[in-house]
């Protein structure tokens, strides 16, 4: 029903929502749903459509859209939701972020996205051929130059997205720059808290009374980069670390699939630092 | 900052967003949030803004705003946030929620209301004479007329809204239609399970793992006015009837006032049985 | 470490914990957790244990614990971990929740235990071919002894517990009388609200904020088993039946794994129509 | 019903259950509550019971105890709750978690406790005056011996504890020596994300998506005490600091209650920097 999608944002000024809804309506197009926010003297809009007269000239209409945009000094993006997008994954050992992902493609809560591949430093293909993505083993370890064939399949596949499904390295500030996407990821915990490796012995260390995980961005700073989504589970006394583990791997796979889902439907926008995220 | 707000709803239709947004844009006021959804066909819209010209004549504002309602054939409120309103309270034995209601306006997280009055059948004015706030103790056993006697206090004070804070009482469909106002309960259940009496004795018979709480406008029907606000607790086995009743007060008291806040703020449209509440 | 665990409940009186923790010491058994409670005058009781001298003869130590079983007049079971435990699962056209119990088999959140079959009434065995799982397309339109063939492939594979992956079909009686084994439902509702089918739509309808799901053992009165296991969500006006259905969706494979899992590490007890759930 | 507990805790070894419920049971004593677990190669143990004699007699029992408690050169604190405790508040210009204790005083879920002081740095003895307690205004603007005043209070009053309801002064080392007794405070983040000052800001400057409080014990290092209590609230975009910081304040005065209520029965055990809870 809803077949488009934009988003914008500019210096806050009256008349931005007048203008937009006026173009929209000029052009026989039904809001399905607008929401906007103003944080510290910047307007974020995001407008879902249906357009009545099945009206499909994309690049016209971004055009045509543009003019507003340039009155507004602002910056926007217009998706149409037919198009297929597609995620490259990054794993290692542990599947349950990687297998919560192509659960979603499969009952459809992810729709209209493809994994053009999976890059592993863990020798083990098992999913990807029960799935049909091509998989590339990758070794990271006395291996200098990993950085340089996982450049090639991405530019190869030119993916969308590229989705870090519990990858646990640190990618180099050369890798995100040549990656030419957003590398979305997974860390096991509640950041700012646990940056880096062993999050959950972090955890249990400071006795902390509920575990976390975070998507965000990368940025070339360690788990630095925009915080897309969050969320926790509580911990009991008694809990080791192991348990920890366990229980957090649930939260883990539900945040990044969450993350994920919202960069797919063009929820996110980044700026200064963080993520603006609509419902 | 804020100062005026309006709700609005009509059947779903293009050019709402536009017609709203230029006749404000017209008369140079500056949108704070806008929020909106449509249902069913039917469209809801809720707008804060501030006005630049520190503009004032409501009347005149709101005469202006009604053609936009016309034309659309739509219901539209308007309020300016610097009118005081008033929230008279009934209570009983249990005094959790009306202590959560003064402490939320001392603090000012419930800001322009007053408490004219507080209705009792438990015979204590303890924390009534600590707040100044005036006392009716009314029995309601043995006292036949007791309705009457309340009824008389409403329509001496007017207040704009009723809230009963664990009164405990079924309210007669006459009280309710000669109330004048709106009226807001607090249920110690998550509705619609256990409608009526001795909720936690259900929930504990029932064996749930959650117990909850709703806050609700109050219709002739027990218990089946239109939800404004719901949340749970989770209870572990080996929680008694009693532990469960004190760990639900918590959750009572917060859905008690966020209800109460969401109801003041303007931020509820009872339409069919149900409550639209905005964010 | 842990190897074997025991359930017990009996009339609560002093000395049970006494016998018990004496009984493990004299046989050189560490107790690694004890979790008890006391509800309405019955005491329940749950044991895991480290066997210091890899002691592994399981019937001579459950004729020895059940003298304690007898003088208390109680009810026991004991379980060594190191036995394979089956899950027959029945399913239909929504694959989230069996996708998520194979999920976990295959992260190990589920140890030990294997699924003997799969047996749907819609014709699709894509899932069950992936992970090399016998499928049984029994259609239960048009086919009035499909409960006959169900109950024979049941008795063929013998499984310790059947689990209905949202299979969507009311068992009859005679059907839940003749498995043999502890049925686990998925019911999409907080029961005890919206019982039965449509539960999203009947939520949507009563406006509630709240969506849940109940994971429960399954009698003959429809969703009226005792509930191992719930969860929430909360919705926002403007959500949609269908957009409720997806977002409850992660509700339903999460509550549902949970309560998988407390059946096969032996952590609940059903008693008068509840479950006890250790932790 | 049940009037006493024990907190136990040693080098995990096999008997320590059985010792310990074997002493219970030659008194004639009713296990209550049993919880326990080991982490680390140490055995926590809190048990709560109710004595069938009707036996009073505390010092003896204790000494009784310390034998069983020696022999697992354990460390052992028994309590009987009919003996009333004291808690000191400080605060300051915030009043919401003050209340909130106050509020849970009056409604009974912090039975058999008393408010002997309340120390501000804030002017305002309004709520103290309402509720008959001793206020002591300590301005620490100017004022370079107001801990000295403070522990002058604290010496006359001698509380079991003291509870930093947002008093937002650092404490010395000195004075947390001299007090003599347990100091429980409420950070308004989640600890150990955004230690010290302006908490809401840096959540706001770093895009977190939920918010958090943690009470803890307090120690010379700046919110480096063992935790006790910690919880969250979700934010969306859009939230301002000054929103945060209201929605935040329901969950500090909900975390600080919670904790208070931990500590006040008998629930923590503070080992190597963490504090271990019991439910």
């Amino acid at each position: 029903m809803k077949n488009a999608c934009l988003k914008f944002h500019c210096i806050d000024q009256p008349g931005i929502v007048s203008a937009i809804s006026n173009f929209l309506f000029e052009r026989n197009i039904n809001i399905i749903t607008l929401e906007q926010h103003a944080e510290e003297g910047v307007y974020f809009n995001r407008i879902e459509w249906k357009d009545l007269n099945n009206w499909e000239d994309e690049a016209a209409f971004k055009k045509d859209f543009e003019r507003i945009c340039k009155k507004f000094d602002g910056h926007i993006e217009v998706h149409f939701f037919k198009n297929i997008q597609t995620l490259g994954l990054f794993t290692s050992r542990e599947p349950h972020t990687l297998l919560e992902i192509l659960a979603k493609i499969e009952t459809g809560e992810l729709p209209n996205v493809k994994i053009p591949f999976i890059i592993s430093n863990y020798d083990d293909d098992t999913i990807s051929k029960r799935h049909n993505i091509p998989f590339f083993f990758i070794p990271t370890k006395n291996n200098p130059n990993y950085e340089k064939k996982q450049i090639e399949i991405i530019q190869k596949f030119k993916p969308n997205f590229v989705g870090l499904a519990r990858y646990m390295k640190i990618l180099s500030a050369d890798f995100i720059n040549q990656s030419g996407c957003p590398i979305i990821n997974i860390h096991h915990s509640f950041l700012p808290s646990f940056v880096g490796a062993n999050p959950y012995e972090l955890a249990y260390q400071r006795g902390v009374k509920l575990i976390g995980a975070t998507s965000h961005f990368v940025i070339p700073a360690l788990d630095q980069g925009p915080i897309i989504e969050q969320d926790i589970t509580r911990v009991r006394s008694g809990y080791s670390v192991s348990k920890m583990k366990q229980i957090g791997s649930d939260t883990e796979k539900r945040v990044f699939a969450n993350a994920i889902k919202k960069v797919l439907e063009h929820k996110t926008i980044i700026y200064k630092g963080r993520t603006i995220v609509f419902e």
